[in-house]
């Protein structure tokens, strides 16, 4: 009678139609293991990821870096990976270069970079590894670490032999096939393997027939996917598509976009990759070789044109882009093509990391909200990660973060950059405010430098943060120097471009928050005026010393951030943790030091002022319970201020009553 | 600087003014085992809910109980439970009688009943036990089965000594005292331990002073605080308490209050306890003896003045209520004293066990919301109960319900009454839709019943299902038997005295829920109606054979009650869970049979009409995700009965669509 399964959007149970007893049988399995993950791409596989968005006709594009040669390039590199991660890559590659130590713990390696890129940067990385000319004992290894940093996706290529005489070995690893075959062998199914396809036939195939069938061979041993050479015409690729069909190879081929960005790149390339410029495009580029902008424009042109035949083919699901390291060209031709993610749906008010054992983790402290690879980078032992509440994580202590040092950690910005946005030489305290009032308002400071970063926020200021922009001026100005700050929402939709995060048709709610470091003269006076509201406003008050002032009840975590979605459990992303805080503060006090007070030379006055700061000033957090009414945290400061300036009997009277 | 620990609001953390690395070393500990509990009461023992109630000057109340002598006397005494539950008692007791074998597993027992107490109504109970005459062994053992039941706290007495020729054994239990001595050598600090005192002396001991000293030794043996004999004047005890701490025991002493019922069970009383009534009181009584209501009207205003001296004498913390298993008079002098707590505060939205292995316990299906003893019941194996989120708990499968007759689980009305209500007679499927009709009005049936319960419910309408009552009616009506509702609640203060819960200070939230039978041909229609509301409505249809449509996403649990408090993470009590769905229709289905079918005679018209719903319908329940907006369910219900009273071409072209 009822029409079962007749529409996409009903789902049966696994007991659908089974008996009574039947029914309770697989319900008690789906009851034990059914951790509800607010976003199904944190669990699955890339092949599925895959999988689900070529049914759904969801056109994806996954991009392609090289590892940087220096260790201010790693940095860089680091933070192209949050920029463009934020336009939706279905995945990034890291290339492997034989003979840059590719493997070791290098920050400039290929592992560091592709280990960064999952799990400080939350994409889905796929490293590349060559075989030719290595042990099984060497690969293994390679392998082995590669999935204790979180890597799930290998690129299984052959590589280039090294020299002029190689010549096969046997039981050695010859072919890309042979390294398919190995993985497969020693990690059963835990990698996704790619490999790669070429449109044109591999130089140095015996015949294009040949190649396709070598190709055959690759996706046979277990390989997921193909990612192809570059080309330079739709329909180069469609044939070698066809022509793959045809041999009965059906899993997704993924075709290599290089965008062209300037006459030498695309020469040295094309000899590297013994590949032929159509004439149609060196008779383009010959006349304007000398004008990178206008090769760069034509390049970008040329490649969406390109791209537009291909996804319009029916036979492409996805775009794979040779970046180059470089961001403006690919994500140009990505916004041409619709495929660039202006206002990307988050799962979770914070990036999410890519490592397997932080798929159900769904809670943090607001600490590390502007700090969150510091955060990564102190729980990375954890064994497991908060889920559904922070409270009941049976969570280790926090790491210690002495490595300031680490890649991922340091500033975007050189020394001198810092100086001259905190100041060459700082006056007094004073001098101090007033860099972070520039902070705010995005000012320039007397030296004409806009202050774009603080050592607690190595970013310019959130648009969610921007709502508060007056108010947090004018407390700044007076010395409440604010690190971190959310306004209250009472029940956005969670499509909202600035605050909403989570699936569509939910509801996002906060409480208001504010962090601060301020001078002890002024913390006397907010516990007068905090009395005056209780229980509606939390606060914590530490100094550097771990004196800790706070009316948290019981010193349980107050949930500051939550949502709630159709058809799911709620979600409380963000939490004021009282025991999370003390491990903060260590780190929020040493920042000054680490990353302001060492610009300067040792008993200098500027950085004597730093450290007295350091030495005197409180961390202060304040929460408002009240999240439906305004926030009264601008009302709490200013009764503060009121107090301080008020004769001075009263406020002894007031300390008094 | 800063005033720490000067007001009361704070408080400082564990690792207050320690150094940093201290600061850590204590965190880590907490951070470990903090499991954030609603309301601490759950977790404390009864000797610290009494410390925190004495520091804060809250004045309690108990209530004492004897175990009934027939299985309706149980069911009765369990929803009298139920009702004095609700007053806020801190703890109830239940006596022990030798005689009656007071430890078995019949439904009149004192250990039953006090494991239903603690387990079915969530009451912090006491349970009496007496040694005279008893061997060591059958101590031990009621005393493991009382801590397998989840009972925590025994009154400790002697017993009357079965006999005249009772002399004291060596080595045997002779003295309440011995009995204390051996719960703490067995049973170390387990249980919490309450011993009697006599504020005239015990009747057989040979003078008041040495009766005290033998107070003091019960005392000293490990008892935690004192419940004394009934008394007839405020003075009596007062002297008494002004006596025992005068010779050292400091424990709570509560009096045992004893409201005057009547003429002859003050009589029987006082021969029983050989106790004097004062010569005032006989003077009173002895002229209105045949007029019990006179008498019970003095009883209680003499039970009331002589409470009101005794807690203003600053000596008093509590008091204890000897109730002779009767509600009204006790609850009459609780009223006047203002202790009655006429709008408990429910710490969460379903009345909470107070076994101690459920402490944790925060989340619940609301399939049961109208049978939590059920609930209990079918969950009473479980490890582990969830906490948090439903979806993290590691709960094994529901228990099979098939024991309807059990006395927790019974309905309070007998059989003749039911048929009254439900009808000695059904015509047709119309006459049960009249009687969920009349269930929701509260208007009488045509024999002049009111139904004041379904099988489903037991008791009447919900206030809060009262703010839904005109839909319902509507909907009932038509044959969409409903039987689990709540309205949406958009952050109404946790005060609010209809759907309220939780802190002070807090907002709860609801998504409108409508759970219901109807028949097969308007679950075809609505499932037509229901592709117009997604994905704001969730649905769960099933049937008795367990087929089940359901658009839940990866079957994860909804949460459709959930509440924002200071300083805590979000509480989500509720869940439409689909798993423990399957479990709750088989549930549901028998209930039709069970409770409602074997009222009528076997192969009755009646009796088949109940069977062919039971074998045809459909179970629903329906869940609208957009809380902030109105309701849209009975928009679904309305479109549904559109669609069905619609030509029949419409029908179909709908289904075309």
């Amino acid at each position: 009678m009822v029409n079962q399964r007749a529409d996409v959007g009903w789902q049966s149970s696994k007991s659908d139609s089974s008996g009574v007893s039947n029914s309770g049988e697989s319900s008690k399995e789906s009851s034990r293991c059914s951790t509800p993950v607010l976003d199904a791409d944190r669990t699955d596989r890339l092949r599925d990821k895959m999988k689900r968005r070529i049914e759904s006709g969801d056109h994806w594009f996954s991009l392609e870096f090289f590892p940087p040669r220096t260790a201010s390039g790693a940095v860089n590199l680091i933070s192209r990976f949050d920029r463009m991660g934020s336009g939706g890559p279905l995945f990034i590659d890291v290339t492997w270069h034989p003979a840059g130590d590719p493997g070791s713990d290098k920050e400039t390696s290929s592992m560091m970079i592709a280990s960064t890129a999952v799990n400080y940067c939350g994409l889905e990385s796929v490293l590349h590894l060559t075989c030719c000319n290595q042990t099984k004992e060497k690969i293994t290894a390679h392998l082995n670490k590669a999935k204790r940093l979180g890597l799930k996706n290998i690129m299984a290529l052959r590589g280039d032999p090294i020299g002029e005489d190689w010549v096969e070995e046997d039981g050695g690893f010859n072919y890309a096939t042979d390294l398919v075959k190995h993985i497969r062998c020693e990690f059963d199914d835990y990698f996704d393997i790619c490999v790669a396809g070429y449109p044109t036939g591999h130089p140095e195939a015996e015949s294009y027939d040949n190649d396709l069938r070598h190709l055959k061979e690759k996706v046979d041993a277990g390989a997921h996917f193909i990612v192809t050479q570059l080309f330079f015409r739709a329909e180069t690729f469609l044939r070698f598509v066809k022509n793959c069909r045809a041999i009965g190879i059906t899993c997704p081929i993924l075709p290599g976009i290089f965008p062209i960005q300037g006459y030498h790149s695309l020469r040295q390339l094309v000899k590297l990759s013994k590949l032929e410029v159509p004439e149609e495009i060196m008779q383009v580029i010959e006349p304007i070789k000398d004008n990178d902008a206008a090769i760069r424009s034509y390049g970008i042109q040329q490649a969406v044109e390109m791209c537009k035949v291909l996804l319009a083919s029916g036979e492409v699901p996805g775009l794979h882009f040779y970046t180059l390291n470089r961001e403006v060209a690919t994500i140009e031709v990505l916004r041409q093509l619709g495929l660039w993610a202006e206002d990307p749906r988050r799962p979770l008010p914070w990036a999410v990391s890519a490592h397997p054992k932080r798929k159900v983790e769904d809670v943090r402290p607001i600490f590390w909200a502007s700090r969150p690879k510091s955060y990564i980078y102190r729980t990375q032992d954890w064994d497991d990660f908060p889920n559904g509440r922070w409270g009941n994580s049976s969570s280790p202590a926090f790491g210690e973060l002495t490595d300031y040092y680490l890649f991922y950690l340091k500033s975007k910005s050189p020394k001198e950059a810092l100086l001259q946005m905190w100041g060459e030489e700082l006056m007094n305290e004073g001098s101090v405010y007033e860099v972070f009032t520039n902070y705010i308002t995005g000012q320039t400071n007397p030296s004409g430098h806009k202050v774009m970063c603080l050592p607690w926020n190595d970013d310019p200021l959130a648009p969610e943060t921007n709502l508060l922009k007056d108010e947090l001026e004018k407390v700044n100005r007076r010395g409440i120097l604010t690190i971190n700050s959310q306004p209250n929402i009472n029940g956005k939709p969670s499509s909202d471009p600035i605050v909403g995060w989570g699936p569509a048709g939910g509801y996002v709610f906060q409480k208001a928050y504010l962090e601060f470091f301020t001078s002890s003269e002024n913390v006397t006076a907010l516990l007068q005026v905090l009395k005056k509201y209780e229980p509606r406003v939390n606060y914590h008050i530490v100094n550097v010393q771990g004196k800790n002032i706070t009316n948290a009840h019981e010193m349980q975590p107050n949930a500051v951030t939550w949502g709630i979605f159709p058809g799911r459990e709620i979600i409380q992303p963000t939490v004021v943790d009282p025991v999370s805080f003390m491990y903060w503060k260590d780190e929020a006090f040493a920042l000054w030091i680490e990353q302001w007070a060492k610009l300067y030379e040792d008993e200098s006055p500027s950085r004597m002022i730093i450290q007295y700061i350091h030495d005197n000033y409180f961390l202060v957090n304040l929460v408002d319970n009240d999240f439906p009414l305004d926030s009264c945290l601008w009302q709490v400061i200013e009764d503060m201020f009121a107090l301080l300036d008020s004769p001075r009997e009263t406020q002894e009277e007031g300390s008094q009553s």
